[in-house]
Order: structure tokens, then C-alpha cells, then sequence
């Protein structure tokens, strides 16, 4: 397909490098996206993203959808015009958000009933109108109405979400191809989310399904890193990776800590987009080279080294351990944008390396030190 | 003196434009001073400050001494290194700290117990501690330790303050002397604090003793825009700048609003600090040449203009009303750093324009366009 290429897969594994084009420029594989729930990467201007090198960010239709509204962003022409983001932007379609925040949710064959989080309002999703939404907030990649289901799942259960998340896939694609042509040579793209909890037989009929019947131009998995074990969740996205087809993008949905994002990559996931980053930041927990830490932990209050030592960022280049300790303990507003930037460039540092390691055929051997590093709880950071 | 030059004065006020030179830089004024109480901006980068043009941030001896303590900036060789800025720093010496946010305040000849705001712990400033605990932050313009009075004060409040006051500063300037000897080529600058409420004798009186027996490097005025009329600030500045001599910088404590700062600096002050620009900001406030508005207000919701159409900051060159708007709506953080920098690189603007008003000699001209516009409540601004 024109819109993907696989640049070079590793021969150890299923790890690749791949560039993905977009109507707002290309997005590298693997790739870390930054999330803007609500049209904002929580604490982190456009500048500091550019500056963290980030290609393409991802939101969520339904907060937008919500609040400001879609008239608003239509007003702009578009989310890309009212945030001030000039590169890729990925939308997820909701079926998440309508789970997880919605206190009401009744999901009929044709869509979803819920009440807004904000305000109690009643709201009614269906496949082709997330499509519409998607289109109004002129996001370049967008996804496909689905229905997530709580872990752990029943079979019987997850079979039922995945009959209706499987032909709300394909009413998706047949109203996102005739609003697609509309858009002519800016031709979003499609991504359809392959659910089936965590069942092997739900999770390759999901993926099979997902390649012969719904042709989507990438792969989202959705409904892991929700509470299953990491065995549970490498088998199953090794299940979806081996019974789709190599020429698309495959987006794991919801992985954000580094150690996660090795094993994805290696089992073939390509994207990858989390809270965790910016979350944790405004927690005081940053992520290093030599693992996790928190800054309000006592031995930084004297600390005039870097956050993490090995990174390039424009926290660790000007500020020490112990002034984010300072403003941890001080409260100070300053702490979340510094941390954010650090967490945010490591993650994107990482996929650096993957690419560089892929490239050079040494995955394994990058992935082995990393690991090494990351888990040694070494120098003087303390384990949390 | 060496480290302050007066570039011109004003033919019709006391309006000038001055240069002074300090260990780490040049600050020009009329200046505006960003706030950093505890060693920060309130959600503003060092980058940003740099990109807003500031010079010279101010501080405080009473936050640092209290938190992250004088032994954490010494490690770090003072605080610019610690908070990475490396301009110029004003510390004030508490005494307005102690009377404003400690519960305990007592006050004997010597210097003034007080207790922590933050634990409660007892602690004790005289004047020579507080010049030695400047000394230890490493600012480059430092203050006389202060007695403070309520407002509206009696005069014999305001007498027997004053009297305390001018004590404490000679003692200040005996114990500076000493100690910046030995601090030697990057010799710090003290300024000493003129109060005497608002009563023009003990203003005058203050004033006078300020200039004849203590001498220091620049005169700081205290004890304003606490609550007083317009009217009172102004005839107290103006009593105070008539009996000073026009070779020192003269700095007008606490003093933020646009409209007020023009009124000061036609009165002869040269420097200005506040919280207001980053506070009102955390509120949703922003400063325009079309008068203060917030951000939440119906009107903006839809609103594709940015702040202020006359601003050249990164948060009016790349960011709308509604896009603010809805960050206000969404409580994300973002928004403090977008407005504090727009509101401070907007004082920063009116400085420039007040220099170069007087350099062209049109400084009323200037002034009361300024006003015109600021007070119109023009446009699809709303007053508020």
C-alpha cells in the first residue's frame, strides 16, 4: 500500500522499521505517541513537542466530541488549526472512553447509549457517526467504533463484544470510504481495532477478520494492557501479529513504560500511545535509562545531576534532581511541564534506539542492555 | 555611581530610562521583574523567560530560607545555578514574608521571631542573618530586612516601625559593606527599603535618612500597594522620588498592573515586581492593550483571534481566545503557562514601550494611548 512502507524487519524477530504517510507528513516507526485526551498533551506546549521530536500525537473523539464541541473545531477547520499541532494526529474512536468513564452505558446492534462524565447529558455513538465526528475534528488517522469489555472477560462475554466490535468494523469502513473519497487527495486513513479479550481463538478471528472483510488501512489492538498479565498479553498480541498481514501498521493501543514497548516491538506492534508519560510526571515519577524514580525521594534533595544522565532533553540539559525535588515538595506547576518534556523525549529516545538497532540487525543485543540498565535500580536512584 | 546610569529623563516628569549593571548583567529599565517566590515562575521555563525578554527575576529570602534551605543553593553554588536562570536576581529580605504569611511575628530591637508557614517551626531574622543568607542564595541585588505595618496604619505604628526600619538598615549596610568586600570583583548591590505607610512626613523622613545615612546601591519603596487610594500611592511615591537623589534606581515594590506601573514610572520609579501577571493567569486573566479580560467568558468560546491581536509572544503567536477558553473549561495546565507567559511578555512590552516613548519624548503622548485603549473595553473584549 502507498501510505506504508516496511523499511526493514529484524530476522531475529517480528521487530521492523517502517514509515507511515499522513495529509500532515510521515510518522517513523516504532513510534511513541504523546496523548491529548483533551486537544492538549497535558502540561506540554507545541514548542516542547516539537522539541521532543513528536511526529504524531493522539486524542480522543470523545472528549472532544464533548467538550470543546465539534462546532468549535470545525470553526478552526479542524482540531490541527485550534491546538496548534501541524504534524500527524490519531483519534481514537471512544468505544474505550464510553467503557471506562461513562457511568451509563447500553450498547444496542446499532450503537452505544452513555451519559457525559461532565455533566450526566445523554449521548448516542453509533459506527457511522464516530466516523463523522472523526472527520469534523480532520484527525489523519481514525479508528472504528468498538465495544470493550472489562478483565477479566467470560468467553462467552468477550465473543459477544467482538460480534458486535466486528460489524460495527465493517459499517465503519463502508461510511468512511464514501466520506474518505470526499476528501480526495487528503484521504485520512482507517484503523480498525482488533478486540477478543484475552482468548486466542477471539483475538485470530479478530485479526483474520479484520484483514479479509474490513481492509483497513492499520491495525489497532485494543483491549490489553488493561489488567492481564504480560504473558497474557505478549500471547495475544503475537496471535494478532502473526495472523495479519505485514503490508499495515499495527498500533498497541494503550502502552506506555519503556519495558512494555521492547516486548511489543519485538512481538510487531509498530505505535504506541499511553498516559503513563505525562501521568506519571505530574506524579513526580520519571522514567531513566536506570529505571523508574521519584524525585521527592530523600537522596535527591542534594542531587546536582540530570534527571537521567544518558538524555538529551531540555529538562535534563538545564535543571538537576534536586531542583525537581524542590518543586515537587513545593508544589510548583513547573514540575509537571519539566518532567513531562524528560518522560516524553526518553520514550521517544527509545524508539531511537529500536530503529537504530533494527537497522543495524543487533534488536536483541539493544533490547538485552536496555533491560540490564533499566532494571539494575543502579548509581544512586532508589527503587520505587 | 558606577553600576547605574540614567540614559534620559523624561522633560515633562519624572519619567527616565536607566541601565544597571549587575554581577550577572545588564537590566534596563523602567523593568518589570517576574516573580520566582520559590526559586520559580509559577509554570514558566527558563526558556520561556528568555523568550519573553526578561532580564532580572525577583525572589525570596524568607521561601528559600525556609525551603529548599540555604544549604541546598550553596551546594549548588547559588541559586542560579540551582534554578538555571542566568540573568540577573533580586531577593527581597523577608520582612514583608514574615509580616504577610507567618502566624507568630514578634519583633524586639534585635530582629523579628516568627514562625514557619509551612510547619510551624520558630525561626529568628536580624538584619546581618538576612544579608548572610543573601549572600548564600548568590543574588545580585539584595535588601535591607524591613518592619512592615498594616493598612490603614496609626502614625505611631507607622513611627515606631520606621524607626526599627532605618536601624535595621544602617545595621544592613555596616554588615553588606564587610561582606561584599570580600565578595570582591562580582560585588552584589543592596538596596534599602523606604516605608512609612502613608504618612508623607515619615515617607519623607525615610527617604532622607535612606539617602544621607545608609547609601546604598539602589532604593527599594515598601509598604505600597497594600490597600491604600491611588491617590495615597502616588502622593507617597511622589514624596519619596522628590527627596531622593536621581543617581540610584529606584524600585517600587509589589507593583504589577499595567496601569499603575505607567502611573509609577511617570513618578520616577524605574523597577517593578508582582505576582499579579502569572497569578491573574492561573485564574484564566489575561493582560491586553484592550484591558484585562478571562479567557472563560461566553465571547471566546469561538473566539479565533488570539489574546491580544497587538502581541508578538509564542502564546499569541500560535494559540486563540478559544483555545484558552477551552483549556480554562478543561482544567488543563497548559493554560497557566500560556497565559503567564503572554502576561508577562505583555508587561515586558509596555516597559519597551514606555523607554522608547521617552526616548522620543512623547511619554504622555504614549501614556494616554495606552490608557484610551486599555480602559475602552473595546472590541468583543468584555469588561470585567
Amino acid at each position: 500500500m502507498k501510505h506504508f512502507e516496511v523499511i526493514k524487519t529484524d530476522a531475529a524477530s517480528r521487530a521492523r522499521i517502517c514509515r507511515l504517510e499522513t495529509a500532515h507528513g510521515a510518522v517513523h516507526t516504532p513510534v511513541f505517541m504523546p496523548v491529548a485526551t483533551q486537544g492538549t498533551v497535558k502540561a506540554v506546549s507545541q514548542a516542547d513537542l516539537k522539541a521532543i521530536g513528536t511526529e504524531c500525537i493522539l486524542t480522543n473523539t470523545y472528549h472532544l466530541y464533548l467538550r470543546p464541541g465539534l462546532a468549535v473545531l470545525e470553526k478552526f477547520g479542524g482540531l490541527h488549526n485550534f491546538m496548534a499541532h501541524q504534524g500527524p494526529i490519531l483519534t481514537d474512536s471512544g468505544g474505550y472512553q464510553v467503557y471506562s468513564l461513562s457511568k451509563l452505558r447500553k450498547i444496542t446492534d446499532n450503537g452505544v447509549h452513555f451519559t457525559s462524565h461532565i455533566d450526566g447529558s445523554p449521548h448516542f455513538f453509533t459506527p457511522e457517526r464516530v466516523i463523522d465526528y472523526q472527520a469534523r475534528i480532520g484527525s489523519d488517522i481514525r479508528t472504528c467504533l468498538d465495544v470493550c469489555v472489562e478483565n477479566p472477560a467470560e468467553h462467552a462475554a468477550a465473543r459477544d463484544a467482538l460480534t458486535k466490535t466486528k460489524a460495527w468494523a465493517e459499517r465503519s469502513k463502508r461510511h468512511f470510504a464514501a466520506a474518505a473519497r470526499r476528501e480526495g487527495a487528503k484521504r485520512p486513513l482507517l484503523f480498525g481495532i482488533i478486540q477478543g479479550a484475552t482468548f486466542p481463538d477471539l483475538r485470530r478471528e479478530a485479526a483474520l477478520h479484520m484483514a479479509e472483510k474490513v481492509d483497513p488501512d492499520g491495525f489497532a489492538v485494543g483491549g490489553l494492557s488493561v489488567g492481564e498479565t504480560k504473558k497474557q498479553m505478549h500471547e495475544m498480541l503475537s496471535v494478532v501479529t502473526e495472523a495479519l498481514p505485514k503490508d499495515r501498521p499495527v498500533y498497541f493501543m494503550g502502552l506506555g513504560s519503556p519495558e512494555d514497548i521492547w516486548e511489543a516491538v519485538e512481538l510487531g506492534a509498530d505505535m504506541f500511545d499511553c498516559v503513563l508519560p505525562t501521568r506519571n510526571a505530574r506524579n513526580g515519577q520519571a522514567l531513566t535509562s536506570r529505571g523508574r524514580f521519584y524525585v521527592k525521594n530523600a537522596p535527591y534533595k542534594m542531587d546536582e545531576t540530570p534527571l537521567d544522565p544518558d538524555c538529551d532533553c531540555y529538562t535534563c540539559k538545564n535543571y538537576s534532581r534536586a531542583y525537581l525535588s524542590h518543586l515537587f515538595k513545593a508544589r510548583e506547576l513547573l514540575m509537571n511541564q519539566l518532567i513531562s518534556i524528560h518522560n516524553l523525549r526518553f520514550l521517544m529516545n527509545q524508539t531511537l534506539i529500536m530503529r537504530e538497532a533494527i537497522k543495524n540487525g543487533d534488536f536483541q543485543a539493544r533490547k538485552k542492555e536496555f533491560q540490564r540498565l533499566y532494571f539494575s535500580g543502579g548509581g544512586n536512584f532508589k527503587k520505587n
